[in-house]
C-alpha cells in the first residue's frame, strides 16, 4: 500500500538523523542537579520541533522537577485520538572511560548511532515526532488521527510530575489508546509488541554507625561498621540462588498464564547466544526452575547497585565510615503492590539491621507492574503496520523493565497502551556505548506512520 | 634539672607553631596521585628546615614512590646513637564537608590545631625536628647525642621505598635504638609509651560479572551481579560478632602475658565515656569475652573500607554493574604472618565467589604485628624525661594500628625502638577535623630534649 507519509520518511532519512543527533548532544541527565539546564534545553528544543511540524497548543510545562511537554492535533473528525508517550532525559553516562566515542557526541559505526539516550529514549521518541512530521507533509497539513502528545524529563527517575499531572488533566489528557515508543523488537527484524512491563521500588539504605568516620588500625574491634552492617543485611536480602528473603514478598505473585508462558517457548532464544552476546558472563543466574525469559519478564527481584560511603579512590585509606548508603531496587510483577513490598522491604531491613547501626530508608522511585491486554484495533492495526514494514508476524512479550507511564494510562486514563519499540538487545541501554541502529530508527518511523494511517483509514 | 634546650623551646614556642602550619598547608596525600607533587614539596621544606638548623648530609632520596630524607648528626662521641622515625605524608581528607575548617588551612580553636596531618604525623615530626633545633641552639650548636634521621612519604599507603632502603642502607642507618613519634598519650596528661602494635594486611577484591554494565530491568534475575557477590563474599569473612571466619586466621595468634592484661586492667580507661565521645555509636561491637583495649590492641580484626563500582551519585541508575570491588583489610597481632593470612585470605575468598563472578585481589599494603621490649636504658631514659614534663609515671600501652617500620627496625637494623607519641584518642586522625593539641606539642618538643640529653649524660 502507497503511503506519502512513508514516501516522505524516505526522502528525509538523513536530516531525520542529523536532527536526533542535535537532541543526543545535549547532556539531559535527570538524576543530576547540574544537568537541570541541559534537561530543560532538550525540552525547548523538542517542543520547537512540534511546534514546526504544525502541531498545536506545544507547551512546555513546569513540574516540581524537569518540565512536561504537550502539545495537539485534533482536527481529524470521527477518528480516534492517540496519546502519544516518551522521554527526553537520560541515564548518566558513567563508567565515562568504557565509552569508545563520548557519551554526547554522537557518532556513527556500522549502521548504528552512538550516545547516551540514542535508543532509551530520544532515538524513540524523535520516531514520533518524524512520523507526525511525514504524516503532516504527506497528507496537505493533516494527521490520519487525532494526537496528543504528553513527553517527560522525568523518566529514568521514576519523576512524580508526569504521574501528578495526569490525575490533574484528565479531560485535556483523555484519548482512545496511548503510544508508548520505549522498548525493543525480541530480536534483529522481528516486529515485536511489548505486553507487559515490570514495576520497581528503588531504594536507598542508609547505615549510620560512629559519630565520625575512625581509624580501623585503632578503633576495629570495637566501633561498628556501617558498611560492614549494610554487607550483613543485604546479603540476607536474597539466597545465593537469586530468591528473595523478605517474608512475604513472593505472597502476591501473579504468574502468567499457561497460554502465554507457551508462545514465551516459541520465541527465538538462545540463552547461550545470550550469555555470550548480551550478559557476557561465564555462567548465568536466578532462580532455578524458571526459563531466563520468565525469571526477567515475570519474576520479582533484588539488586544492589551502587554502595556510597567509606573511601572509594584508588589506593588505601583504613577508615571505619561514620556512615555508608546502599541502592537496593527490587523489581515487581503484577499483583505486587509496591507500596506493601516497600513496607516489607523496610520491615526486614530494620529487623536485620545490626546492633549499634541506625538504618533509614529513601525512596528514590516506585511503580506496580503492568500487563496491558491485545484484544484491540490499536493493536490490530499496529501489528497491520509492522507486517508491513517487517514482513513478518508480530511476536508479543514482556520486558522486565518499568515504565510506570503505562500502568498510570491504563489506571488514571483508562485507556490501552501499545508499547511499540524498536530497541535491540544489545543497544547497551542504561550502559556505556548505548546505540540505536539506524534502520530501526527509519523502521520506526515508517511503522507509525502507517499504524495511524491504517487507524485513520487512509 | 634546668634544661638550656627546653628553654630555648619555650622562648621560641609561636615560631614553631608557625612553621608547623606552613608544613599543613601543603597537602601531602601519598594515596592520591594528583597530589605527588605535593609530597614532595613537604619533603623539600622539611629537608631545608634540617639543613638550617645544623644538620648535615641533608638528603632528599628518590624512591619508586615518594622520596626518604635523611640526614645525620654524628659528633658525640661516645654517645650513644638514635634514628629518628616520623613521616610527612597525609590520609585523604573526605569526606570533605564533614570539616569545620578546611583540611589544609590549619586553625587553631581550644589551644589545638586543626588540619589533616595535625597529629599524624605532622606535628609530631615537627616536634622531633623542632627537638634537634632547641638542643643544637641550647648546647652551642652540638648535640648529647649522635642523631640519625629517616623520614618517609608513604607511610599511609604502606610504601615500600623505606623498607627496601632499610635492607640496602643497614650500615648507614645503624644506631643503637630508634625514636618513633606516631603514637598517642592514653589520657590527657598521662605520659604514654607504646610497646606493641598490629599489622596490617589491605586488599581489594575486584569482582568482576558482565561485560558491560547492564539495565537491572531488562536483566535483572539472569545476569550475575559483582556488587551482589562482594556483599556474599565479605559476609561471610566475619560474623556479627566479629570473629573472622577465614579457616585458620586465629591458629598461629599470640595473646599478651598475664601480667602485660594485669596492667591493662589498670589504665584509665571507661568504656561507658569511650563508646560515647570517641566512637560515638549505640553500642560497641567485637568479639564476646574481650575487652575494649584486649580487642583493639592485641585481637586480629577484618573491616571494610569502601566499595567502588556501580552508581555512587546521588539520585537511581538502576544498573547491574559490570563490575566492582571492595576495600578490605584485617589487622594482625603477634605471631600472625601476613604472607599465611594474605594467602589464607586469597583461598577463602576464592572459594566464596558465586559462579558467574571472578575475583582478584589487590595488595595494597601488609607488614606483621610488632611488641617492643621495655628492659632497656633508652625506654629508662625516655620515662625518665616523660616524668619531669608530666610529674606522672609513665604507662606502656599498645596501638592497634600498624607502623611496619618498627618492625622492621627490630628485625633488620636489630634495634628496639621508643614510641614516644603525643596525641590524644579523640584527634581524630584519619577522620575529619583532625587536631593536634598545643600544648602536647610543646611538650613533646621538651620531652625529646630532656630524653637525649639524659642518654647524653648532660
Amino acid at each position: 500500500m502507497a503511503s506519502p507519509a512513508v514516501d516522505y520518511a524516505r526522502q528525509n532519512q538523513q536530516r531525520f538523523l542529523s536532527e536526533l543527533k542535535e537532541l543526543l548532544r545535549i547532556p539531559s541527565i535527570s538524576t543530576m542537579d547540574e544537568h537541570k539546564e541541559d534537561v530543560r534545553k532538550a525540552a525547548e528544543f523538542v517542543a520547537s520541533d512540534l511546534r514546526r511540524i504544525g502541531m498545536e497548543n506545544v507547551e512546555v510545562i513546569e513540574t516540581q522537577g524537569h518540565p512536561l511537554i504537550c502539545a495537539d492535533w485534533l482536527h481529524a473528525a470521527g477518528q480516534p485520538t492517540v496519546l502519544m508517550y516518551a522521554h527526553y532525559d537520560v541515564q548518566p553516562p558513567d563508567p565515562l572511560d568504557e565509552w569508545i566515542t563520548p557519551p554526547f557526541e554522537p557518532t556513527e559505526r556500522n549502521s548504528n548511532v552512538y550516545a547516551r539516550g540514542a535508543v532509551d529514549d530520544k532515538g524513540q521518541l524523535w520516531m514520533e515526532v518524524k512520523a507526525l512530521e511525514a504524516l503532516m507533509q504527506g497528507h496537505g497539513g493533516k494527521l490520519p488521527i487525532n494526537v496528543k502528545i504528553l513527553l517527560e524529563g522525568e523518566e529514568e527517575v521514576g519523576g512524580e510530575a508526569i504521574a501528578e499531572y495526569l490525575r490533574k488533566q484528565k479531560s485535556k489528557l483523555k484519548a482512545d489508546f496511548a503510544l508508548v515508543c520505549d522498548t525493543e523488537l525480541f530480536a534483529p527484524d522481528l516486529p515485536t509488541l511489548c505486553v507487559g512491563l515490570r514495576g520497581l521500588v528503588y531504594t536507598e539504605i542508609e547505615a549510620i554507625g560512629p559519630k565520625t568516620d575512625l581509624h580501623s588500625g585503632v578503633y576495629g574491634g570495637a566501633a561498628p561498621n556501617p558498611l560492614f552492617a549494610l554487607i550483613e543485611i543485604i546479603s540476607k536480602l536474597k539466597d545465593a540462588k537469586g530468591r528473595v528473603l523478605i517474608p512475604g514478598f513472593y505472597s502476591k505473585v501473579k504468574a502468567p498464564t499457561d497460554a502465554e508462558l507457551k508462545t514465551w517457548k516459541k520465541l527465538p532464544f538462545n540463552e547461550e547466544h545470550y550469555r555470550k552476546t548480551e550478559v557476557g558472563s561465564a555462567v548465568l543466574t536466578g532462580e532455578p526452575g524458571y526459563s531466563v525469559l520468565y525469571r526477567t519478564w515475570a519474576r520479582p527481584t533484588l539488586e544492589v547497585h551502587g554502595m556510597p560511603g567509606g573511601f572509594t579512590a584508588p589506593g588505601a585509606k583504613t577508615v571505619i565510615p561514620a556512615k555508608a548508603s546502599a541502592k537496593v531496587s527490587m523489581r515487581l510483577v503484577p499483583n505486587q503492590d509496591p507500596e506493601e513490598i516497600l513496607k516489607r522491604f523496610k520491615n526486614y531491613v530494620k529487623k536485620l539491621t545490626p546492633k549499634g547501626i541506625q538504618t533509614n530508608i529513601k525512596v528514590w522511585s516506585k511503580g506496580p507492574a503492568c500487563v496491558v491486554g491485545t484484544d484491540n484495533r490499536y493493536i490490530k492495526a499496529a501489528t497491520d503496520a509492522l507486517h508491513e514494514v517487517f514482513h513478518k508476524k508480530t511476536v508479543f512479550i514482556r520486558s522486565g523493565g518499568s515504565i510506570p507511564i503505562v500502568t498510570d494510562f491504563q489506571d488514571v486514563l483508562k485507556i490501552p497502551s501499545v508499547m511499540m519499540g524498536f530497541g535491540l538487545p544489545d543497544d547497551n541501554l542504561h550502559a556505556p556505548n548505548e546505540k540505536f541502529h539506524i534502520p530501526n530508527f527509519y523502521r520506526g518511523i515508517e511503522s507509525i506512520c502507517l499504524f495511524f494511517e491504517k487507524l485513520g483509514g487512509k
